[in-house]
């Protein structure tokens, strides 16, 4: 009954000690819980910690408490997992069921990697200037629906909806260009109060840390609503996220100048703080690797883009999530997007034994992404995977 | 100490018996509790109906309950409303602090009046359509940022943020273009499961009841932050919402066929839900009367706005909240935005001893409304207001 164990980390193993990433996850008949991985292991923190903090079905509790605690949890998470440990505190991370790690307050989407911007404004406007004006000076973005963001793994239903025929009418059906958004999101674990922006220089005071994201895109509703005021239905049926949270710590090795940004930004945009990470991403699609987005080119920085989210006073709160948008690099083989790779539909993508321009029922896209860990090796991201259910 | 009280309702009172909103208010050194406004006073649920599901911050834990425990609170409100009550569960309107009635999950702000729609189209676009195509296909809509939904009488901070100058190059400063938004809110109390729509007929199945709501909108930030994704730092800044959400049977007087669609709208838009609202709406600016918006021209209903929200398989939230986007006549004195009223700021508008085209620091906004009352006479919407403060 009062048995011990030692975890054991693998070798190679992208969760190891210097990663350490949390989780909502429920054992075996049992209540929602935080938990941290180590190797192929889930600390139960509640029980490890003996803290009724981690007693909860979302991190939010924990993630509240501001970036001091966030630093002392994760101390002794690393001190629990060096330990020997109560058998009851560990749990194989095969034999649990992972929950939508936060609760999310609310959910923004930018629009930071050039490479994508450049690709869509390509696509859109053969015959105009790819970027638009704006989009130089300030990280554009918008709100998205918090209330469908789920947890990978989450099936997806193709959404119904209006799409624009080639009459310039309406039809209503299921959307027939179902696509991904390969991002990386930013979950805010302090907030902060309205009228007070946050400085560049203050993000790890407010950020958590980081999740992959999928932001499932419908585009022909998109293409047909979005005039004048954004994407709604086209995006807002579903967003996945991985399960783990890394800590921002975490990505310490990571951390990397951006590329330059020309012309040079607003100063509210710039400090110490507007700072890359050198994340890779990989997108599978039925099992075949068919991009491999690299997060160093994007060119606004999550610093930056907090920056700006908040300059007009507005507030943030504990579980707001905001996401890169799509991240792409310069190469066919490193887009973020099917809508990119298969250049709106006309470049067939190869899948080995089929072709793919947009998402068909039953197809099952996984996102991984591994970053440089601190004291050495990589450790790898929580995989956002997602498959598609035809229309009810 | 057991003393017992009975409301006095005043003569044409616009909280009568028919009427009976709920708020959050704070009883002198009290905690938030949820309340029942008959005249000018306020019942305290918690004590009045001895239940404790009214001792909380928000109506959110009343209103996931369900439409038919809304009846029935509703009735006991009633009878309790006409009872002799202790003294301890009755408060004066006047001696109590109100605060934001309901938790907000996700906000959606709508564009859903023709002339509205129309009149923005013919300043933005003087020589095209003034409407885009899909414009009366479905009610188009985006969503904001519900964090920074404030209660009616909060001020409001000018926000700051990159505008574009004559060079066509951004600065920095505090928003010149600083605008309300007349509108109506509709508070969703009953959510819906991811990946069923909601139809027309099953509107009042979902939402609980009506606020109205000033979209605080900075024009000159959104016009250049917001293609290709929309409206961001321009809106979220500060939306106010009345502290009094009345319920959607108090309006039953109020239902009324809507305006002729044309085209007919598809199917899904369609339905014995589909119906208007007959209220009249007041804009004071500084206690100067500037506009009358008729809600009951709006083109698009509540009903077809969220049967279109979930058409494509969102989910909804208690807490959520839609917004009918700015209500708008065909009159100059029945636009609900400055924007439309000084049209694009060239032509002032009449305060008596000032006139004025955006706000200015210190300027007060107070938007008030009024329908039909089930049994005759009028019920009066709860007020929203909100004082401009310069940037800090």
């Amino acid at each position: 009954m009062n048995s011990r164990v030692r975890i054991e980390i693998p070798e190679d193993s992208g969760f190891g000690l210097t990663h350490l990433p949390y989780c909502v996850f429920r054992p075996r008949g049992g209540e929602p819980r935080v938990g941290a991985r180590v190797g192929e292991s889930i600390i139960d923190l509640a029980v490890a910690l003996d803290d009724p903090m981690f007693a909860q079905p979302s991190l939010n509790a924990f993630m509240t408490q501001g970036p001091q605690c966030w630093r002392e949890v994760r101390e002794r998470v690393h001190a629990a997992a060096e330990s020997e440990l109560p058998a009851a505190a560990v749990h194989s991370v095969q034999a649990v069921r992972v929950d939508l790690p936060i609760e999310v307050a609310d959910y923004v989407d930018f629009y930071a990697s050039l490479d994508h911007a450049t690709a869509m404004g390509r696509i859109f406007r053969p015959d105009g200037e790819a970027l638009l004006p704006n989009w130089r000076h300030l990280p554009v973005g918008y709100h998205g629906r918090s209330g469908t963001v789920v947890v990978s793994g989450t099936e997806i239903t193709r959404p119904r909806g209006q799409t624009r025929t080639s009459a310039g009418t309406p039809e209503f059906g299921p959307s027939r260009r179902l696509d991904i958004e390969a991002e990386l999101g930013f979950v805010v674990g302090a907030g902060s109060a309205l009228g007070i922006p946050i400085r560049t220089e203050d993000f790890a005071e407010h950020v958590f840390g980081v999740a992959l994201v999928n932001d499932w895109s419908a585009r022909d509703i998109q293409g047909w609503e979005a005039q004048p005021l954004g994407p709604f239905l086209g995006k807002s049926f579903a967003t996945s996220v991985s399960a783990w949270v890394t800590p921002l710590d975490a990505l310490a090795a990571a951390r990397i100048p951006l590329p330059a940004q020309d012309p040079e930004p607003l100063p509210y945009l710039t400090g110490s703080g507007a700072w890359g990470l050198d994340i890779d991403l990989r997108v599978d699609w039925n099992g075949q690797r068919v991009s491999t987005p690299p997060y160093r080119r994007m060119y606004w920085s999550p610093a930056q883009m907090l920056a700006h989210m908040t300059v007009n006073g507005a507030s943030t709160r504990t579980g707001d999530l905001f996401a890169s948008g799509t991240i792409s690099g310069a190469e066919r083989d490193e887009r973020g997007s099917f809508m990119e790779m298969s250049w709106n539909g006309t470049e067939p993508i190869d899948l080995g034994d089929a072709k793919r321009t947009f998402l068909e029922d039953g197809d099952e896209v996984s996102i991984t992404a591994s970053a440089p860990a601190v004291g050495g090796g990589r450790l790898t991201l929580g995989e956002v995977r997602g498959r598609i259910l035809p229309v009810r």
